[in-house]
Formats: structure tokens, sequence, C-alpha cells
């Protein structure tokens, strides 16, 4: 059995735990997830591995390293999924970290500095609303005040839901790690979007992370009959949610240099009927970009758009931030690192920007950290069919297998250093 | 009491037949209704009228005529509602007609023709979806076997409704009327919108209505990820619907000497959220105008749009049609005499289409018809707050009465002679 092989049938296992009827549903702190979780876990044990679950449901399984007291390099990603998900989404950081050390096992190698696996808990915000729960504990950023009472589509609250899985909530500071305390961060993860594939890249290395700002506006026409009021005596909301979302378009275009982008998911008729002219539309508008200033520059002229569109149209429109989360950049020694890896391996790698929100954006407090994307077919993600070629994924390892190696120092030489930016 | 005081207790009496804490609710073919319905038939009685409930149940309230074997005419509207109607779409209609009678009586005014006070059955498409089915059933036009199976909210169909009302479905044939069996029918409807008001005038004189053709044009793009996917790399299903809202308002407003309007009134976005570049979406559109040319020429823009916008933005963009009603012209002869009567009169007038649907509509195929509009408020329709001022109300009485006394033949010439167009 090759590398490949192995490593398909431990990508299935770890798929088959699900429910649901379409594509793959395996929410956080649900019992589909937890039986994933520990069935990982008896996984890595079976690889020599010392394993843990922390007070937030993280699980961490530690390989020794050869000196003593050195921090440890960690690679993981997340096990929860998103309702009817695919198979990619988070799995694939996992069962590749897996990979990479069962093929250390297999090679004897031993390092300088332990590495950890993290499977983190709650990537997906799916369940309860709040998303990377399991990276904030582990970076000390988890407000269990406010999150505490959040609940499920079924009413069952956060607290109840960890109470569940024998986890406490009032312990959750105790999953908090120390910066001293972690050498670095890896994640390897399915891009979830177009660009490695259009441009025929095997590889995106991540230089950053674009955190979305989210607005909600309320766009207050007349609501009137549609056949009985001329075009020119309307309030009409759903012209002018109209006009701000295709100029929202034209705006992030015009920043497309920045890797911003600007997207209406979310666009709701109060009381729409086919005989009323739209009175009230609601649109969410969700804005992201590396570059906080090129962000800026979209917020002000979406303030801009809603003043001039509401006098034009005669509409009384009121925006609010949802949520603004910082972008954070990742390690530029890491990336470097890692494209000198693709460069001698000869694989097509992209630097690119990473458009969803991950754990490493997290973890970007605590350490040095990385972020490597395989392509995703069509961009698809959150589907169940996301895709991506197996053979992608097993790139994907290799240059995680090797970026780990020069962290944690694997080299006759000893050591490899790395400063801490 | 005068006849201003006189009319608003009856017009209170009718609006206490209601359901709900919010606005009035009287849907067909339920208690509400059919307890106003038996209520104004009582009314009618007391003027000493003949009454009957047909087999659609349309109330007919009949006041013989002194001449033998002449044709009636009728007037009359709807007493049933949409949910959280306000008190006066289809009321006034109806009431009108009753204070018409009782003016006629306490002047001991007799008319050579009979005379018919009409309240419609399910006016309103409100419960099950279709409109004017008393109306439909009164010309002969109504498709039992097409509504029979049709269900309201709470899965009641058609059928069962008209069983609790003793109303048989298979006999709703003995409803139809023949041509040489009315002479003409007068509808006084609120504007529903707000051309009146607007133009200060108190009588619109309804030279044609514009029913409406529907659409439903389902947009279909690629659902993304609304952080991972470039800007130029999308097929953003709502932006093409946004693009569609616009300019269709763009050609409505090219046409609107010609009356016409145009309306997206429903948007639905499939599996919408904040994280997803909108991947499907459902608008709904109602084009309306009395000219068919005009209207034509807004589906065939519409067309050519759908064309031109799918293959812009990489969107499969698929129409079809739901509905589409024949515009219908009114009676010149009586746009003509009711004309007079408002110079006569020096009352503000204007003569203007109808973009809602009304009985009127249906009831040209039987005679013919008068359409007369007092003044909407706000042009606020099918809402708690729809308003139309009591003494604009009188007004329009006022014109009908003397409308009906001149086609029902009051003169101490006998019968005034109409053609039928």
């Amino acid at each position: 059995m090759n590398t490949l092989e192995r490593y398909q049938i431990l990508f299935n296992k770890i798929n088959q735990y699900s429910s649901g009827d379409i594509g793959i549903t395996r929410v956080a702190y649900t019992k589909e997830e937890q039986a994933c979780t520990q069935a990982f876990m008896r996984m890595c044990k079976a690889e020599g591995m010392d394993i843990r679950m922390d007070e937030c449901g993280n699980v961490i399984a530690r390989r020794e390293g050869r000196v003593k007291d050195l921090p440890p390099v960690l690679m993981g990603s997340h096990l929860d999924t998103v309702y009817q998900a695919g198979k990619y989404d988070g799995v694939v950081g996992v069962t590749a970290a897996l990979e990479v050390v069962k093929r250390l096992n297999d090679k004897g190698i031993e390092t300088d500095h332990p590495i950890e696996i993290i499977s983190f808990a709650c990537e997906e915000s799916a369940r309860f609303g709040v998303s990377t729960l399991g990276s904030k504990a582990m970076v000390g950023i988890f407000d269990k005040e406010k999150v505490r009472s959040l609940k499920d589509r079924n009413g069952i609250t956060l607290e109840e839901a960890f109470d569940l899985c024998a986890l406490e909530i009032d312990n959750i500071e105790l999953a908090s790690r120390k910066n001293e305390d972690i050498k670095a961060f890896f994640e390897l993860h399915v891009e979830q979007g177009p660009v490695l594939e259009n441009a025929h890249k095997k590889i995106g290395i991540v230089t950053g992370i674009a955190a979305p700002v989210r607005y909600s506006i309320i766009i207050e026409g007349t609501p009137s009959h549609s056949g009985t009021t001329p075009m020119n005596m309307r309030s009409d909301a759903l012209l002018g949610a109209s006009e701000i979302a295709l100029e929202l378009e034209k705006i992030a275009k015009d920043e497309q240099n920045f890797g911003t982008v600007a997207t209406v998911g979310v666009l709701t008729i109060q009381a729409g009927a086919m005989n009323v002219v739209p009175g009230q539309v609601e649109i969410k508008v969700d804005i992201r970009s590396t570059s906080i200033e090129s962000r800026q520059r979209v917020i002000n002229h979406l303030q801009q758009m809603i003043q001039s569109v509401g006098a034009n149209r005669k509409l009384k429109i009121i925006s609010h931030e949802i949520s603004s989360e910082e972008p954070v950049l990742l390690s530029k020694d890491i990336v470097s690192v890692t494209e000198s890896i693709c460069q001698k391996r000869d694989i097509p790698y992209q630097i690119m920007v990473s458009g969803a929100g991950h754990d490493a954006m997290n973890m970007t407090k605590l350490c040095p950290t990385g972020l490597i994307f395989v392509p995703s077919v069509n961009g698809l993600s959150h589907h169940p069919d996301e895709f991506t070629e197996l053979h992608d994924i097993m790139i994907g390892i290799d240059v995680l297998e090797e970026v780990i190696l020069h962290y944690a120092g694997a080299g006759t030489s000893g050591t490899v250093k790395v400063s801490h930016e």
C-alpha cells in the first residue's frame, strides 16, 4: 500500500462520521463529531502519540522531540463541518497532519522539537453562529460569557452542548496556551475558491487572511400596489437595494488588486408579493480584504452610495455594522520557506490571500503561522460536491511534511533557527 | 341624520366583521365573511329588496323597475378582503350601492329598469390564489376543475370551503347570467393608487383595466464563498437579478405615457447566506398596461435583457409566464356619461386606467361596464392604514347615484337609450 492509498483510507474513515443523507453533516459538539474526534484520537495513539482533549474539545496529539524543553511545532485544522458539507474542508488539514506523522514514523525520523497535531473544536459557525471557538480558546480570546447562551437550531445552548460532551465551559481558560510554549503552527486547507484552479497552480502560499466586515442595510421605501402606482410615484426599496448591490460590485472590482471582495449574500423583501411594490428590503453585505485601507475605501464608498441612492429614490436607508474582524498577516518567514520548498520540488504555486477565516487566523496571536492551500475544483465550498483531487492533497502533504521538518528540526545539523517575527 | 352619518354607520357595521387584531381580515368563504354577507343581505331586505345568494356565493339584491321585462342595471363590488386589510377596498362599492338604493327609496324614485346590488364573492386572491371568482362565475368563465383543489394556508380546499358555506361547487354553472339579462354594471372603488390624490381630483373615470402578465425568472449562477472568490471569477445570480430589476424599471418608465408599469415584487435567494455569493435567485415580475402593444414592448425588452445579462454575467436565466390576462376596455359610452355628470356637478375628475384588477373586468364580457374611483390617501392599499375621506366617498356615491339613474331610466321621459358597444 502506497501513501496515497493509505491516506485515502484514513480520509474515508473520518468521513464515515456524518448524519443525514445529503453530504457530510458533522456539526460541532454533536454525537457524530465527538465519535469522529475519538476515532481520530485512537488513530493518533496508534502512531505512538500522546493524546489529550483540552477544555474546549480541541484534540492535541503529541510526538515528542529529541531535544528537551523545546516548544512544539503544531499542525492541524478541524473535523467539524457545516450542515450538508463536503468532505474536504478541515478534514484535509487534520488527516494530512496524521499522514505526516506516519511518514516520519515510517522513516524513523526524529525531530528536535516536539510535533503536535491539533484538531480544533467548533471551527464552523454553522451550529452556534460563532466560528473558530477551539483556536480562540487555545489563544485565550474565548469570551465564555458572550457565547455561553448561544443556541443551536434546536434550542440547545453552547453550555449544554459542552456539558453533553463532558466539557465544562467554566474551565475554558485552561485550554489557553502561552506564546513561549509554541514554536509555530501550520494549517493545510482546501482553498474554497477558484484561484488556484484557474491559474493551474497546485499550492497556494497564504500571506494574509481577509477577515470580513459585515453590514445590515435596511432600505425603507413605500409599499404600494404594483398595478396602481405609476412608475414615477414609487419609492421601491428593491430597486434601491439593486443599485447598492451593483455599485458595491463596481467598487470592489476597482479594488481587485488588493484582493478585496464585496458581496450581498442576503436580500429579504418584507411582505414581498407580486402585486406590491417592495416597501422594505434588508440586505446583508460582506466586505473583505487583507488591506485595511482598501476595505475602508469600499466602506466609505458604500456609505456615500447609501446617501445618494436614498436621496435619489426617496428611500430611508440605515446601515449598521454586524461585525468587524481585523485582517491578519501570516509569517513572512514561513511564506518564504514554503516558497523555497515549492521551487525546489518544481511545484507550481501561488502567493495569495485567504478570503475565508481559518483557525490559523487566531493562531497568529500565539506563534508564527503558515497556511497552505490546495486547489478546490470549481472553487466549490460548504457544499456536498466540494472536491479536491487526491493527488493534489498529496502534493499539499509533501509540502507540509517538508515545512514541518524544517521548523521542527530534523536535519543532522540540529535545530533550524527561525526568528519569531 | 344626514346621508353622510347614515352611510358612516352602514360602513362601520360592515367592518365589524373581521378576525384577528391587525386591520380587517374577512377572507372569502370564512365565518366572518359569511356573517358579513348575511348581515348585508338583511340590510338590503330592510330596504324592500329581493335578496338571494347565487351558487358561487354572490349576493344579488334586486329592486324591481316599473317597466316589465327590462334587464336590470347592476352595481356593486365585494365584501371579502385580504389578510390584515383596510376597511375600504370593495366595501366602499357595496355599501355605496346600498346607500344609492336608500336615497331612491327616500325620494320615492322608481326606475324603468330593475336595479341590482351585487356583492361578489371571493374577489381577493388572498385565500386561494385566484381572484374575482364571483364575477367569473356570473360571467360563466369559472373553471371549477382548475380551482376545486386549490388550498388555503390551512390546507382547506376551495371545494371544502364552498361546502362549509352550504354551496356546491358542482352547481357553479347555475350562477352564470346571459348578456341579454343585464343592461349595465357599475363599480365604485377606491383607487388603491396615488394618482387622484397627487392630481387633486375627486373622481377617477376608468377607461380600461390593465391586467397583469406575470413571469417567474430563475437566474442561475454559481454559489461560491464570498471571501475566497475574486470579483472577476463570480457568477452572482443576485447581481443579474438586480440588473434585470433596474432595467425593467427603465423600460417601464419609457412606456409611462401608456400607463404601463412593471414591478419586481418577489426576490428569493436560494440558500442565501452572508458568506455565500448567491448561486440562484428567483424573481417574480408583474407587467401591466391597458395597451397590449406597450405591454408587449416591455415583455420583448425583458426577454432581450435576459439574454444579454445571462451572456455578460455567465448566468443561465429561464423565464416562464405564470399568468397573462388580457387588458380590458370599459364602455366609452359610460365614460362619457360619467364625465358629463362630473362636469355638470363641478367635480374635479380624471380620465384614467386601473392598474388593479376588479370584478368590473369580468363584467365587461356580459354588459357595458363602468368603474369609478375615489381617492386613496397616500395610494395605500391592502394595508390596515388604507384610507379614503368619507367626504370623498360621498362624492363617489353622488356620481354613482346619478349614473345609475341615467341608465336605469328615472326621467319622466322613460328609458334613456344607450347603445351596447
